[in-house]
């Protein structure tokens, strides 16, 4: 038996975890890309609970890049980034309940050099940028066209060789009533850009509007904690996800678990407060499923929570609060 | 000669800041009062520059707080509040343009007793929030109904009373591809709750589509600095705005202009983040029309430069930064 | 009768407010100007409460930037900065005391052009520094010298001068246990930087260790608001205070009265910090001294209170809350 | 060989790196523990780089919390907490130069339970606090004794053991002229409360007076990231290191190195400014020692950075930033 077995998604599913149906989302299927998080369009697929979803998803710069010479500046146009593969509507979704999306596995597509990172004006954790307005310079424009192959990793320079540890950049639900950009990460998702969120995990999302509407994309080749100059090494894949339904759970913000841990995904400014965010969500999964007093998860989380910092460039900041399932458990 | 016939509304804008026509956007005219800021939906109004507006606007609560009895919890349905006036399309409206906003008059309306404030859960300045999202209590919900009075204030007890010092909280155009919760401050203007958005005000705002798509709506009584509570005393009022449209001039957020300020206004978090982005706008303002040199214009409002906190309590705190006419035009 | 004689400092202090002795702290009996607020040094004077200190105190930067042509960070020695006068030691002050300070006069002395801003690396509110460290790089140094002058103001071009608005930028008492830099402000005082600590108000500050000590230095001959670039016009200034002692008033950071307004000041990162503890103290100070349920001032906080920025670029910022005395008063 | 003799302290260091000399620090040397970091008072030993040091530790509350009824509000007295052994003075050590530490060992002492860890009032992460200053109620005071051992762990509850893995809370050098609580970490190091200070590393400090005055203490016998609640298990210890000199290596924050990785600590608040002066060290460490550009670090670093959060409690956070040995050392 698997750990998945024993998942929430497993065990409160509505498919019980299990893949039902198959589907491609692929360029064809797809058409146009969108750039927002909203229920206000069509969706491009219509799914039961159990469906498995296999997408071409692009770059974040929608393959815009080609080449090092390339000026970021001038090729992209500021907010039509980060294009998504859906929505995706799951039948019987409702406010409410919460969607399950199991990552089964992320491969990289395109031609070589298909890795890109660049840095662009305004934007990053060590320059000015919109929100940390300065009036002193930023950085020059730069742009890496990067190697990256599943097997041989990411190839930064001829001595340096990064694993490929993919993961999805981008992954959520629509937000309530709003239509976000795909750059926003919050409480339904969005550009978490969290390396956690990548294959073998399950990442579960509140429910907005009917259908779910679900979105994908943005999946990265490697990412450092943070995101540091704001562009993981972009890449466009094949990502298969399965996604599933648990009606009726309340939760506030991602929550996602894996083999080994449980974790709350806080975005918000300043990054105290993300922090916040996620330990408090966590402290409530704990209470809920693990019987713990409150007080008693937060005391403990003091002595054994783990932090990841996911961006620190991004409309909000997020940080991912995680808790070993072997401690959790041992409460039960 | 009035000081607003020296303003960029009157002597840059397409109708001169003029009054050449009039236009009412009462309740009946309005309809449905949106609760998002957004070009996707259809304007209630199409003018040309130099249309005056009368408008019937909501109180934030859109009149369902009706006594101090009322639990907002159980009332309030969460995004959908903050009702607008609009969109209202500005003819000749185009992305690179700025749309001037004279406010004309507020004018309180409804049955007494017509101001309303409250606590309510996981809002407010002094108590744990989505955001600042702590394990501890919040306060217990306390609604508060206000006898608003144009002459003789708001009577705050049978001790206090405060002066009618009304102000628009929430004024904007669409902002670029998103559809965002009229809760919400930026760089389009929005739910800033800046006290200085008041009749005698003129309010310019960066155009991001086609229409600009005004929105206007949320006006207070009275306010203090920060919004501490994050409920003003809201009323439901008639407001007239005379609107403008400057082509080409491009603005990166709201700058405002009265008899004897210049302001720009930032929204970001933290809140030194909102400080900085309305000082650099400053500078940009007074280095393009009033002849400063950059680092001089930084140095010059180290000396003089004023801040206003417009809400310490929205999801964007803003900041109002300013420099006095006087001095400004000194340097010309 | 003056607004005075109703003060907490009038109608509280040991020495009811009066001017009882005189004592000077020039040049010559001050001696060497310390760069640190404790109590673990020699005070300069010892006074009981009713002194009146006439100080003779330096620029920030002890008057070592002459010429436009210095380069700051050839000059200056990082942390000696921000020379002080005292300590004063202020017979009866203990622990849960308050120690009153009224500011009398601020005259500026020394050669023209006696007034100094400059730009000086990693320090400022628009710049990278030392907290919000980056990599991109900086503003090149820059120094203005100014002509100050009580009755003619600060001229600072040709076609700009500013009126003389001075205050006292740091002011408080030694901080408990440790001695800390005189370019800090905290719950004991120092750089606050708050243009109101200014001729005519009164400044309260909980006292730490016994005798108080009490340091005052870095006049300002103008400032706005965040003191934006870091530096406001530093002047050196013949400065005249007048100490009383409260006894027994436990608060727990710097408060502040005047003619018109009840003030507290914050200090803190980030920016919402600083404005949460300046209000919240100022709840509590309504709520002993005027009658004021805590929740009630909340509310009417919300609707009335003020917020002044003091600074943006200390290593903590300061933010001051205030309330009209006419409405305070209005409850009793 | 080992990895340490490739580490600075072993290849840089005045003593190489190597055991030298050997001294006590117990109980009956230390006397008096202080609980501020300063070069102002009289070192408890003096030695050469090559020193080993065996300290007797106290717990942060000096052991004076010995059971779950004690009340932290009533027993402690702040800021009298967090006693340190120290200060040691170390001979040749000048502004400029690095003191390295290597941690040799941490072995609990004491009895049984001999661990503690507390709610108290206005303290920790998810409530309200002197800075996060709120109106809202804390939470209750609580009390965990818990027993700690080296072999069998730290005992939790009747089902939940964690493993010991302890680190030193608080150790660094002496600021620049000030004199600080040693609850506050910065440029020094001091109250780090980061879980990598751990057996097996070095740590490496910006000295800032002469003898450099090295404080160690706070030793935690398990922590999470962030030490949520503000209070890691507390506990005595013998603990050993060993200490070198580097001359003239100018580092501006304290940096780590052990087996795998290198890593700058960054304290500030907000949190994303801690995170920034970490990057920024380590991006500085990659190009002084490693042959990086400084823009290539910056890019590189977005795609495998690590981030560790140390504290969300204390007066400043703090972050490690981190690379792989393996990825840096690839570059030479």
């Amino acid at each position: 038996m698997s750990w998945f077995d024993t998942s929430i998604m497993a065990t409160r599913g509505v498919a019980k975890g299990e893949a039902r149906s198959h589907h491609r989302l692929g360029e064809a299927e797809q058409g146009d890309y969108p750039y927002i998080y909203t229920a206000q369009i069509e969706p491009r697929l219509r799914v039961d609970p159990g469906a498995v979803i296999t997408a071409e998803t692009h770059d974040a710069f929608e393959g815009k890049i080609k080449s090092e010479s390339d000026r970021p500046s001038e090729i992209l146009n500021f907010p039509y980034l980060n294009p998504q593969n859906g929505p995706i509507w799951v039948n019987g979704a409702q406010k409410g309940d919460v969607i399950a999306v199991y990552i089964e596995s992320i491969v990289p597509r395109g031609d070589q050099p298909r890795g890109t990172t660049v840095i662009m004006p305004e934007f990053g954790g060590l320059v000015p940028t919109k929100d940390t307005a300065l009036i002193s310079p930023g950085l020059p424009e730069r742009v890496r066209k990067l190697h990256v192959d599943e097997t041989t990793g990411v190839r930064w320079n001829d001595k340096i060789t990064l694993p490929y540890e993919p993961f999805i950049g981008t992954l959520g639900v629509a937000p309530a009533a709003e239509a976000i950009s795909s750059l926003v990460p919050d409480y339904y998702g969005g550009n978490m850009d969290m390396p956690d969120v990548a294959p073998g995990a399950v990442v579960y999302f509140p429910v907005q509007a009917e259908g779910g509407y679900l979105y994908l994309g943005d999946c990265h080749a490697a990412q450092g904690d943070g995101e540091l100059c704001g562009v993981a090494v972009e890449h466009p894949t094949v990502t298969t996800i399965r996604v599933d339904l648990i009606k009726n759970w309340a939760i506030s913000i991602p929550r996602l678990e894996n083999e080994t841990l449980l974790m709350a995904i806080g975005a918000s400014r300043p990054m105290e407060d993300a922090a916040r965010g996620a330990y408090r969500e966590l402290i409530r999964w704990m209470a809920a499923d693990y019987g713990f007093d409150e007080i008693d998860a937060y005391m403990l989380l003091t002595q054994c929570g783990r932090v990841r910092l996911g961006n620190m460039v991004d409309p909000k900041y997020t940080v991912g609060a995680s808790v070993l399932k072997s401690i959790a458990r041992a409460n039960l």
